[in-house]
């Protein structure tokens, strides 16, 4: 990467990604050649959301390299109830770690922290903005399983808030790729989204349901859709029922079509598809280590 | 130990105990020989409970075998809050640590963590079931002071909730000890207890007074009897306080005799029997640094 | 250090800081000399109160000197909720850990803490008394920049409640330095403090304008002022409004004036002081590291 700053996935270049790729397959081949790479690193984590597998596998990709972590902790335990801005926060912690992760509410934060630091920053969301190591493990995930060019798609469930899914579609662009939306009406892929995909030259269509598309996917990429966007609870479930797949859906699907989710699931996948030989999620989920392993050391590397 | 997991004291023999317990004395004896033994490994931290001392003494038993840890933080700051089941969690945790420690407040958590991952899992607590780590460490206590054969032991105070009482109860079946348990009438050991340390040939009495078997023991075991148990707070304060000793109840003690407590006690013991010959209980917690240093060891070896 | 712990800042003469503060020099000209100095030590961080960058830095000078450390976590998720004393919590951790690290809320804590066990205690901060390893690090601070003799010092702010300004006041007795103390009436230094001040020799005058001594000063250290100190809110914007410095107030100031802080501030430094030349609490934040390193190697060295 040409960036010292790791803020959103349309940053990358096709390039980029797959140099970033290449070297996380590379420490997933032989993780023992990099377990001291980083034995004087430390690590900054600083999430000012909850967060269970960013934060842990951030952690572990730093200890796997021989580097230590040091945490904020919850907002609650630290001065940031007394008041602190986030520029002061960061510009404390340069001074202690050789790197910074940050989770935060606020869309923009992450740009704003890397205006104030030398130090790499990492975006681990940014609100309703973008989570690009996120969506460098999604293309890891496909492109072991499928290659990155040639495929076809679907992305499935709440298109309109998640930031996984926007990071990911803009991502696909780089790709010979042809991406399908599937969702309900009332949370389809923002006009905004749609605008800046279809200037990066996506080739994308929408559908309101999974099987007029199924048939045709390499992959199926589905997100939970949360209760608290409906204002009626009958309304949501009804929604729910209709984005939730089991092994029974799948029976039109290809025998090779991956399904994805970025976790956690509530309960969108049934329990049957996990052995149903079409499941990636908890595979995905574990690319997190190597990935972020290689996206630190190639990080790392650019400061020393 | 032929097991993966460690998941109740009484899947342990005889053999396995003191195999766990022969190599703690090894790694207290020269701890510098185990510093760097398991330099490659992640180990992860599960705590869906607040703990201090059984949480801080894996970290330092992980840390002082050369290990890192992971820490999946408190429940309100991890994706548990989003509706993740125990077995999701599980299972992403595990393509990132090489083993998993679990506290988890509800009975049957570690048994069902475990059939769900392939590392090794450890309970470290499972509401009023198991906490094995904390039997081993307490057996350790006992044998280094007095051996684990012709023994008379005393375990006091509330035998009804406690999981620690349970477990140590079942895994002292498996040597030569005389077993009195002495509590109000409310909190006895109940009766399946009982029944299944028959059933294992204990050498069982119950006794509401300790003065009626305070000077034939090698080793008093007191517990915690907690307010909450009480509808009456009165009621709470007669029969705790009955249960309470200090250094004068100990005069008819014999003067081996040594006192444990898995604490954190409140005022079930007082400050001047710390100082009376008999303490054992801080011994009893560092004691778990060594304990759960063997167990690692052992569990990780199976891995390799 | 003669001292096996570090609990106030009064304990240390002269000597005592400057060897500290020399072997912090020496430590942050070649960090690498020092990478794998306590490669087995483990130190444990109880914070019983919030705190970012003090729980931070201890946690990176650890890492730093090749250690590793354990989180007591918050006291929400530790035993302390269950009424264990502080004497116990040490005692138990004192089996786990080489050195302890204590914040608490009550005056007094580390002096008890420190009675109880045999590993070093180092006080972090105990309510409104004593937080020494921040005072080193300001020492360190003036000392990189002026020197620590033959100088003018200026303290403004909440000179009644700040325990930072208290410490410092107290080890700036042993050098040769004027010391001037600004703030509102309300919250000037007190009675008692000014008297032992008085005792140790002190040079001291008070102010409630800071323009009176602000072109005599070599360094200019402020501190916040609470709200929660002020009755009435009016008052508060009143008197916080006239401590509040910015570019504008520092016009009249030497042009080598240095403006020093213990962060985190809210808004008595304007942003434009940031970029003045005179700004020095982001280096004097980023010292925490290189001196609290200084101060773990010199306890620790002192118990092997």
């Amino acid at each position: 990467m040409r960036q010292d700053h790791l803020i959103t996935a349309t940053q990358l270049s096709r390039d980029d990604i797959e140099a970033v790729l290449d070297r996380a397959r590379r420490i997933a081949a032989d993780p023992a050649a990099f377990a001291d790479r980083h034995a004087e690193t430390v690590l900054a984590l600083c999430f000012f959301e909850p967060s269970t597998r960013t934060k842990m596998s951030f952690d572990t990709a730093a200890k796997r390299l021989g580097a230590d972590t040091i945490d904020m902790g919850t907002v609650e335990s630290s001065s940031v109830t007394k008041g602190e801005s986030l520029a002061d926060t960061v510009r404390v912690i340069e001074g202690y770690a050789d790197a910074i992760v940050l989770r935060h509410p606020s869309e923009g934060a992450a740009t704003l922290a890397a205006e104030f630091v030398d130090v790499p920053v990492i975006n681990a969301g940014d609100g309703a903005g973008q989570h690009p190591s996120q969506t460098l493990l999604d293309l890891y995930t496909v492109r072991e399983n499928h290659g990155l060019d040639g495929l076809t798609v679907g992305i499935m469930g709440d298109l309109k808030y998640g930031r996984t899914v926007h990071s990911l579609a803009a991502a696909l662009t780089n790709f010979d790729v042809n991406q399908h939306f599937i969702s309900p009406d009332s949370l389809r892929l923002p006009r905004s989204v749609r605008f800046d995909l279809h200037e990066a030259g996506a080739q994308l269509r929408e559908h309101t349901d999974l099987e007029d598309v199924l048939p045709e996917l390499d992959v199926l990429y589905v997100t939970r859709i949360q209760k608290e966007r409906f204002p009626d609870e009958n309304e949501y479930h009804r929604v729910a029922g209709q984005y939730r797949i089991d092994a029974g859906t799948l029976a039109d699907a290809r025998e090779d079509l991956i399904v994805m989710h970025p976790l956690p699931r509530v309960d969108e996948i049934a329990a049957d598809v996990d052995t149903s030989g079409h499941a990636r999620y908890f595979e995905q989920a574990h690319n997190g280590v190597p990935v972020r392993m290689a996206l630190l050391d190639t990080l790392l590397e650019g400061t020393q």
